[in-house]
C-alpha cells in the first residue's frame, strides 16, 4: 500500500465511502482550532530548531516509549532522562534505530497513523519506516529540522493553526506567552490555567506552592478568603495573557459544595498539613465547585480531565518521574461525583464545564444523559487512549443519540508531539465524516445537515465552546 | 433526501441491505403488541381530540424538552407546568416555533426519527420541519387533530395496535379501563400494576398511600400480613381489569429474602416511619421477592426497571416536579442484587421476571449470562436512552450470543408520546431485521431461520412473554 | 443455506471480504496450538472410543445444557448427573432428541457455529440438525465413534494439534500424562499447574488438600516456608511432565505483597481454619504474588482467570455440583487488584502473566493500558461467554489501539468439548482475519503486515507466549 491511503478511515462500502470522502474534502482544509494541548510555549517564543528526530518524535511521546517498554526495551535506551542523572542513550540515531526495529509493535495503533502521517505529510518521506530505511529517514528528517521551514513558527503556520492553547501551571509566569505576544509573529498561542499543584493537597510541595501563590498575588494564602482571592487574581492574569479556559486533572471527578464555615475549617486543616486523605480529597472536590463559581464570574471555560490512576508503577516514578506511560484509567461514577457542582451551577447559562472521561462505559450511561440536559455541561472529545479511530467512533455512537452533536465541543489534540497535530485533527475529521456518512447512508441524517455538522465538528464547535 | 428514506436503518452493503429489506417487508405490517408504556387510558376512555400539536409532541416528551433545555431554552418556554402555578408559555404555536428553531439539535437522535416518522406517516407532512415550515406544519397538524380520524381510538386502530398496556398506580381505580371495557370499541387497553408508591418508603406520602391501600382493600395494612394480603387483593383487581403484568421502578435492582420474623420487624419499623435509609432500601428489596412470590401465585408477569438516579437536579424537581429529563442512569450490579430473589424463585417455571437495564455494560457481563440459564429470567429490550438504533444494535450484539433470541421478549415502546408508537416499533423492526440480515450474510443464521426470528422479535415474543 | 457458509464471519463488503478470505486461506491450515483447555488427559492416555453422541456433545457442555435449562428443560433430561445419584436420563438418543427439539434456541450463538462445524467437518454430516434429522444424525455420529478414526488420538492428529495443554489440579499425579509420554504416540499433551484447591481457603476440604500436598512433597505444609517449598516441588514435578504454565481461577484478581512476618502470620491463621473471609481473600491475593515469584524462578507462564461469581444458584450446586452453567461474570477492578503483584514483579523480563477478563469494560479502560506498558503483562484472548464472533471482534477493537497485537497471546479454545477445538480455532482465525481485512481496507494496516499478523495471531503468538 502507499504509506497513506487517501481513503483511510472511511467506511468500506462504496456509497458511504464516496459520501465520507465528499464530506471530508469539504472540511480537510479548514484551519485547526487546538483548544487543549501540551505543546511547549517556549518553542513558539524562541522559535529554535528542534534538536533531532528522536527528540521530536520518540523521547517526549509516552504513547511511543510505553509500547517499546512493554516489549522489553529499557526507557534508558530511548533517551528518557533518569531523575538521578544516570546514563541514558543520547544518540538520536541510535534511539531512532531502536524505534524502527520495533515499529511493528505499533501496527494498527493511532501512533502509527500519526507517525506515518507526520513523516509523509510534514517531512515528505515516501518509504515506510523499517530497520532498513531508518537511517535514511533519520537523515532526511534531521536535514529538514535544520532548515527555517521546520522551525516551530513556520510549522505552526503551515499546519494552519488558527489558535492553540497550551496548558500552564497556575504559578507559571507566562513569559513565553508574553514573548509571543510581543513578537511580530501573528500566531495565536494562549495559555490555560491549570491549578492542580495549588489545589491538590496530595501534590508534592503543595504547601510551598500555596505560599508562592501568595507571594505572587500579594494575598495571604494561609486563609481561605486570601487563597480564593489569589486564585481570582491569578486567573485574571492568565486572562490578560489570552487564556480562555482552565483545566483540572484530578484523580477523580468528585465535587463538593460545603458551606463557608465547613470550607474554611477544611482549608485550615489542609493548609497546615493536618488533613486526612479523605479531607484532601474533599478539598479537591470543593475547589472544583469554587473554580466553577469563578468561571461564572470571569468567563473562563472549565475543563475536567479525571479518572487516571497516575504513576501506577512506583519504581518507574522513582527512577524517571511522572508521565512515563504508567497512568492507568479506572472506573468512575460521574452521576454522584458531579452532583454537588451541578446542583449549584449546572443550570447556569454562564458556565461551560467540559468533561472528559477515560471510562467509556460512562459515555452512554452517565455523561451523554447529563450533557443532554444540563445547560452548563458539555462533553469533551474522546481522550488519551481513546483518541483513536475506534475510540472516536465509539464516542460518537455512544453519545450522539442522547446528547446530540451540539453538546459536544469538537476535537482536542491534547498532545505534546507537535508534528502529530495535523495528523490527529486529520484522523478526527476523517472519523467524524465516516460516521456522518453512515448516518446519511442509513437514512438518519440528511446530506445537507451532514455537511453542516461536518463543519461544526471540525471547526465551529471548538471555536465556540472555548471562546477562541 | 426525502424525509423518510425507505431503506433507513438497514445495513449499508447491497446484499445485506436487500436481505434486511425482505425481512422487514415480511414483518412491517404485523399488528403492534405494546406490552409496556405510559399512554393515558383517559385518551381511549374519553376519545377526546388532542388539544394542539405542541401538547401532543413537545410538552409531554422529556426526550424533546430536555434537549432544548440543555441548550438554554427555559422549560417555561416549552409549556412545562410549574408547581407554583407560575406563568409558562401556553400558546401552542409559539412553543412549536421554538421547537422548530432548535430542531437541528436532534440531528441523528431517535427523537428526530420518531418525529419525522409521525409527521410523515401519521399526518402526511412532506416537508422537513424547519423554522420556515414550522407554521404551515403546525396548521396542518392542528387541522388534522380536529378531525375524527385523529381521535385516540381512531389512531389506535390505524396504528394496528392489537394490545396496549398502560402503567397504573396500584391505588388507581382503573375507571378509564372500565370505561373502555364497557364501551363498544374493541381496542384492547389493559392496565399494569405499578405499586412503587406503596412499596418504596422513600416515596412522598408513603404512609398515607399504605393507609389508603388498606381502605380500598379492607385490610389492616399496618400489619405485615394485612399489607401483603392487600397487595394480593389489589393485584386480583388489576387482573380483573385485564392486567397481565406488574412493573417496578426501583432505584436499584436489589432484592432480599428475609425470614418472616425479620420481614415483620422490618415492616413494623418502616410503617411507623422509623426506618433508616438502609432499612428502607431493604424493604424495597424484600418486596421485590414478595412480588415474585405473588406472581407465581397469580400469574402476573413481573417487570423490573431499575438503575436511574431520579431527579438529579433538585432545583428542577422543586420547580417542575419529577420526569423532567433529569433522571440519570448509574452503574448497577445485577449479580449480587438479583441473587436473593433468583435463589428463591429463579428456577420456577411459573415466574417470568423481565429485567431492564440502563447500564449497558451489564448486558454481556451479567444479564445475558443470567437470562441464559435462569428459567424465570427474561431480558427486556433496550430501554429509555437506549431505545435507539445504536442502543438496539448494541443490545442484540451483547446479548444474543449468550442468551439467544428466546430469552428476550420483543419490543416495548415505553412511551407517553402516542403518535411515536408506530415509529418506535418501526425502528425496532428495522434494526432487528438489519441485525438478522448481517447474521445471514456472515453465515451465522440461515435465511429460513432469520424469517422466523424476525416474526418472533416483531410480534410473537412480546405476545407470549406478556401473556397478551 | 449450506450448513457452513465458506465465507462465514468475513466482512460484508466485497473488497474486505476478498481480503479476509485471502488472509484466512493463508492461516486456515496452520497447526493448532491449544495452550489452555479442559480436555481430559485420560482420553489420550487410554484412547478409548467416546461412548455416544450425547455424551460427547451435550452432557459435558455447559454452554449447551444451560441454554436448554433456561427454557425449562430439566438438567436430568440431559443426562447431567445428580450428586445424590438420583435418576437422570441415560439414553443418549433420547437426550439427543431433546437437544434437537430445542436447537432453535442456539440460533446465532457460538454453540451453533461450533456444533454445525463439528457435525459437518468432523463427522461429514450434510443435513441441518432438526427434530426430523435428529435420529439419522445420531446414528451416523454413533457409527463414526465406533471406528478407530474417531478415537481421541486419531482425532487429535486429524485436527492438526501441535500441542495441547490440559488443566490439572496441583495434587493430580499426572499419570495420564505419563502414560501418553511413555506411549509410542507422538501427540504433545502437557499438563498445567492449577493450584486453586491448595491456595483458596474457601475451597471445600482446603485443609485436607494442604495436608495431602505435604504428604506428596515431603514438606511440612503446616508452616509457611514448608507450604511454599511444597509448591516449588510440585511445580517442578509438573514441569518434568511437560508443563509450561500455571493457571489460577480466583474469584477476584486481587493480589497482595505482604512482608514475610505478615505473610507467616496470615498463613498460620488460615491453616488452622481461623481466618476471617477477608483473611482468606488476602491469602489468595498473597499467593498470586508468590506464584509470580516462583514463575520468575522456574519459568512457568502464569495465567489468571478471575471474575466469575461461581455457583450463583445454590440449589443447582447442591443438586448437581459445580460447573453447571451458573457461573456469572461480575464487574472487576484490575487497576487496584493487580497493583501489588505488578509493583513487585511487573517490570521483570522473566515473568509472563497472562490475564483474562469476563468484564469487557476493563479491556480498553484497564487491561490494554496496563498490558501496553508492563513488560510482564499479556492479554489473554476473549474468554468464555466472549469466545464468540462479537466477543472476539470487540476484544480486538478494544485492545489493539492501546496494546497492539504483540501484547496479546493468540487464541485459547479453553474447552472440554474436544470436537469443538477445530471449530473454535477456525472461528478465531476467521474473526481475526476479518478484523485485519477491515484494517487494511480502511488504510490502517498494510497488506503485507496483515499477512504477518494473521500468522502471528493464528499460531506464533500462542507458541511463543506459552513457550510451547
Amino acid at each position: 500500500m502507499p504509506q497513506l491511503d487517501a481513503d483511510r478511515l472511511f467506511p468500506l462500502d462504496n456509497a458511504s465511502r464516496t459520501l465520507a470522502r465528499d464530506l471530508y474534502d469539504s472540511v480537510a482544509g479548514l484551519p485547526i482550532i487546538s483548544p487543549h494541548g501540551h505543546t511547549d510555549p517556549a518553542w513558539f517564543a524562541q522559535n529554535a530548531a528542534f534538536p533531532d528526530p528522536a527528540a521530536l518524535f520518540i523521547t517526549p511521546d509516552h504513547y511511543v516509549f510505553r509500547m517499546l517498554f512493554s516489549q522489553g526495551v529499557p526507557l534508558e535506551n530511548l533517551g528518557v532522562a533518569r531523575r538521578d542523572g544516570g546514563p541514558v542513550q543520547t544518540n538520536g540515531r541510535t534511539i531512532w534505530r531502536t524505534f524502527a526495529q520495533h515499529y511493528h509493535l505499533f501496527r494498527a495503533t493511532p501512533s502509527q497513523l500519526w507517525m506515518d502521517h507526520a513523516l509523509a505529510e510534514v517531512f515528505g518521506v515516501s518509504d515506510p519506516l523499517t530497520p532498513d530505511t531508518a537511517d535514511a529517514i533519520y537523515d532526511h528528517v534531521a536535514a529538514c529540522l535544520a532548515t527555517p521551514d521546520y522551525r516551530p513558527r513556520a510549522l505552526f503556520d503551515r499546519f494552519k493553526i488558527e489558535a492553540l492553547a497550551t496548558t500552564d501551571a497556575a504559578l507559571d509566569p507566562l513569559d513565553h506567552h508574553q514573548t509571543i505576544a510581543d513578537s511580530d509573529w501573528s500566531g495565536r498561542v494562549v495559555p490555560t490555567y491549570r491549578p492542580d499543584a495549588i489545589i491538590d493537597p496530595d501534590t508534592p510541595e503543595f504547601a510551598k506552592n500555596v505560599e508562592q501563590l501568595g507571594a505572587i498575588t500579594g494575598q495571604d494564602t494561609q486563609t481561605w478568603e486570601g487563597y480564593l482571592e489569589a486564585h481570582r487574581i491569578r486567573r485574571a492574569f492568565f486572562i490578560s495573557r489570552g487564556a480562555t479556559a482552565t483545566d483540572h486533572g484530578h484523580p477523580e471527578p468528585t465535587t463538593a459544595d460545603l458551606d463557608d464555615t465547613a470550607a474554611t475549617a477544611l482549608f485550615d486543616r489542609v493548609i497546615v498539613g493536618d488533613a486526612s486523605p479523605a479531607d484532601r480529597a474533599l478539598f479537591r472536590a470543593q475547589m472544583l465547585t469554587e473554580m466553577a463559581e469563578m468561571s461564572i464570574e470571569d468567563g473562563l471555560v472549565m475543563q475536567l480531565h479525571p479518572g487516571a490512576h497516575r504513576n501506577h508503577a512506583p519504581h518507574i516514578f522513582e527512577t524517571f518521574g511522572p508521565d512515563k506511560g504508567f497512568d492507568i484509567p479506572k472506573a468512575v461514577d460521574y452521576v454522584a461525583a458531579l452532583k454537588p457542582l451541578l446542583n449549584k451551577h449546572g443550570l447556569s447559562p454562564d458556565l461551560t464545564l467540559i468533561v472528559f472521561t477515560l471510562d467509556e462505559a460512562t459515555y452512554a450511561r452517565e455523561l451523554a444523559p447529563m450533557a443532554g440536559v444540563y445547560p452548563a455541561l458539555r462533553l469533551g472529545p474522546a481522550w488519551w487512549f481513546f483518541d483513536s479511530p475506534e475510540g472516536m467512533r465509539r464516542y460518537r455512537e455512544a453519545t450522539t443519540e442522547t446528547a446530540g452533536f451540539y453538546n459536544t465541543v469538537g476535537f482536542n489534540d491534547d498532545t505534546r508531539a507537535f508534528c502529530s497535530i495535523p495528523a490527529r485533527h486529520d484522523v478526527a475529521r476523517r472519523v467524524d465524516c465516516a460516521y456522518l456518512a453512515t448516518l446519511v447512508a442509513s437514512g438518519r441524517l440528511s446530506r445537507v445537515d451532514a455537511s453542516e455538522v461536518a463543519h461544526d465538528l471540525a471547526y465551529r464547535l471548538a471555536k465556540r465552546a472555548y471562546k477562541l
